[in-house]
């Protein structure tokens, strides 16, 4: 049996952000590998870790960049697999130019973007495992009982 | 056996951008429905929608709205099904305020979003394939003969 | 007597923000309630409030929310009752994505939307006092008043 | 008894989007009165419509303007009354420089911001309704009638 | 003789800013007045202020504000006098909302408008200076060393 | 006698916007002259002109460009003579990339800047007449007349 | 002796606007050769592209795309050669996601970016031309010619 | 010889952003020179710099400047040297108005421009040293390293 998800990320400096989607799968007991892949340091990297990741056994692959943020719809272009986008926040524009650079694929390639930064990769995450768990019944529960429990966390008053 | 996916939009003029992804679905051969759900105008057919999507046996959703683009974000609340949203092309904006409604989702309920306008559509129609495919090896094959296609279809030359 | 004013947020962290509706409703004699209801997360409690809150006895509901803010607009779509909606600023957009999720209604379901951030907060609460001094003569007394000591308080030279 | 609402706007051209605001008390029956008031063309006209408004016996103001759009903020500094602003489209921002001028207003003094365009002109006439309601149950029964008929407008499937 | 060039400004808060304008006239030895008049807490100021303005003897205005910043173009609304417009830096959004409130005026109603912020805020005063030299032969060569004297401290060498 | 007020622009295509300065300084009896002063292909003319534009007699500087907007600030290094820009529209950003590039100039070295397109230049033959009626009673007088035949020609109602 | 400048383009719709590059270096006599290379569709035409360029002898390379605009950063990561990105405009943002996805290239592979559109285009073939110009005086020549010409066509007055 | 680059910018404080580019080029060993040139408080230092920057010996110029900046497409104007424009972060608009000021050149003079900031910095001497190793084997064995390096320095897992 492979790894479930691979989390790609163009940088080590990606990591702070990235890891939570890291931190969600483990808390849903998802499989997952975290690897450096720079679409424009690395591209052989990028470009063989695109083309094989279906055969090792990847099914959905989450991916950050900030910036020029090309590495999502790179891995897009060089699979069939889900490929899910994490905008990082960029130094000068906040993440406005990762955002556009994942999100405006043209037709024919897709990556399904998520919200710049932290909580972005918390919900690649989350989507991730709400993919998986279409085959998988015990991940389908415990993704409805984290649900559930976010639903409870919620506090009623803002004083509480 | 279900539907397998659910294509809703928030109003009958997002469907010409939305058959764009009815269209890519019936070429890959997925089964799928077209529905309009406001979220703002009508909500408890949003909160029925959303609640039993599961049961209906929807296994992906596509929804898309333009402007304060809440339907995504919505349905996603409601289940724990991937959903993946479509920002409309608006009049003012142009569908940036479309883009920036579905994609800017907290940590806890994502939406996959594609790109503003048919393109992403087409996209969300693509993705949703890609996921199902991964349980689904005649998908996969279909899936993989129109990528292979659509890149055969790229010309060498502009003036070809 | 109901309470006149609820004053909903999304989250915990929104409070510092709406605080300042709460104060300037305190400042006017206005009761008021602050309740966290977040669209995403407590959907259920979401289309709970909103279907209730005119039989709660509330004439006015304030609500704020950040990044993919749909919680006024939600709101709106569930009762007939004037919803003002405040932009909570958020972390990587400023609060830009928090305004265009709440103001960009389509015709039939309004926002009135405030300010981005404290200045917002306070005015929703300034804008819920207008509305219910139409049928409350001490109110509008208060409210004048409270206009008049802003007015008074602006010095003349700005003093190094 | 006055008329209920002013629908103020900056200039003749802005009534292709206003006559919405219009059109839709109109329908449920609100009385009001349209009035061109230039905050930069008729400062005194704007000066004295402000400071009488409420004298006259209007209860709500809805108030376009394109561009430097200064007059809802202007109104709202004026008159205790509520302030309803509507982003009129300017020609080479689209309203974005409307709606900023329009909703950013400083603590103190509120403007209740509806979508730019004629959505907003809409929104605006409903949102005037809903806290005329307040005091009115004629106009909240016409309101939620007007409310259940647009819900009940929306189509099951984008084809119907 | 009156006082040359009126400083006004929406709030104590903007005198940061604003007194760059005051140090670069005081620089020049024209004569300046430093006032608060916020266009939104105080109105009647602001109407007294605009037609008086003339009269008072000033010939140049500089008004800074921020957010919604109505100050300059509501002052240029009132007096034919040349008003020059420093948008103030915002919280949320950095004075880009200050910028486009303040320049994007109607055709009629001018306000030549500064850069954001304290270098806006200096040449506000540098313009007013250029402006006053038109009738003023001691002034333009006050002017012309200020700008040879800046020309000679630009270093040649970063390193210097 | 010189002329008093130079229109400059980048183009033969910024004269449909930059005309209606001529327009407008015309109906003032402002001697004016157009010329096509292009920063970018005409380095050296710019140069002469902002060097000579003092001793050929012009009091006052309009200068429209679009795109990377560099005239208006270029000419404003050249010359001591007050200049104001005029953001002409562009095609692809729609005169935001021409407004900033005039506005946001550095501390030292001022633009007043008018708003994009038509309006702007419009306005901008309006602030150079009342500078230029800073010493020119008659100017003050038809430019306050002109005012006033704007005021009185704004309808009351908006289907006058 | 191989081709100079490679022109590559995303899309076949791209070609109206790269044609402008193609046009001036006519114009300058250089040599040069367009082709469509998909950095989505054709991911490993792209590859080998950029690892072949150099040694099919290229010395510059103009790639120009739309949207999430991929092509010139990737192939700058593939090859040591000078790449220029030229921004198409785009359907809903007007190329300033194009714009940004091509010039926010992290720290070590650079893209040396024009202007959005047919400008760029132009400017590209250009740029492409001052490079190739250091070391080849004749092009030096039609170069400076070019230029020269240029600065003639640029007429006195708007009305010439 | 000459010196090979010249690296000028707009003013001391660009420095800090602008010695990446001198960084990079003391690591590939070309040779450069680093100056301050102000487009708008030393214009006629540019204006000469421009005119003789082909004479001194320079083949390529890196240009960097904040705000409205007009260094690098003055320098173009001047000369047919390849001129590659850093966009320096801005106080208030985050480098956004340096991006569109540089990057927006109408057609005929080109500029070719990089990153904001220190990226961009970086990259401009990347491109420049790209530039010069077409005629210069060595140079590009160098910059073949110094890449080959680059993409070694990437690690395999963040974690590393």
């Amino acid at each position: 049996m492979g790894t479930d998800v691979a989390i790609v990320m163009g940088s080590q400096s990606d990591w702070p952000t990235m890891q939570c989607a890291a931190q969600v799968l483990d808390d849903l007991g998802v499989s997952h590998d975290a690897r450096i892949v720079s679409a424009h340091r690395t591209p052989d990297r990028l470009h063989d870790f695109g083309k094989s990741a279906a055969d090792e056994g990847f099914k959905v692959i989450i991916a950050g960049a900030g910036g020029a943020a090309h590495l999502p719809g790179m891995i897009a272009a060089l699979t069939h697999l889900p490929v899910l986008g994490v905008p990082v926040k960029s130094k000068a524009l906040n993440g406005l130019d990762s955002l556009l650079s994942i999100v405006q694929m043209p037709a024919g390639v897709p990556t399904g973007t998520l919200a710049i930064g932290e909580a972005g990769a918390t919900n690649a995450g989350l989507l991730a495992a709400s993919i998986l768990a279409l085959a998988d019944h015990g991940l389908t529960a415990r993704l409805k009982e984290w649900r559930a429990a976010q639903t409870d966390r919620v506090a009623r008053q803002p004083t509480d």
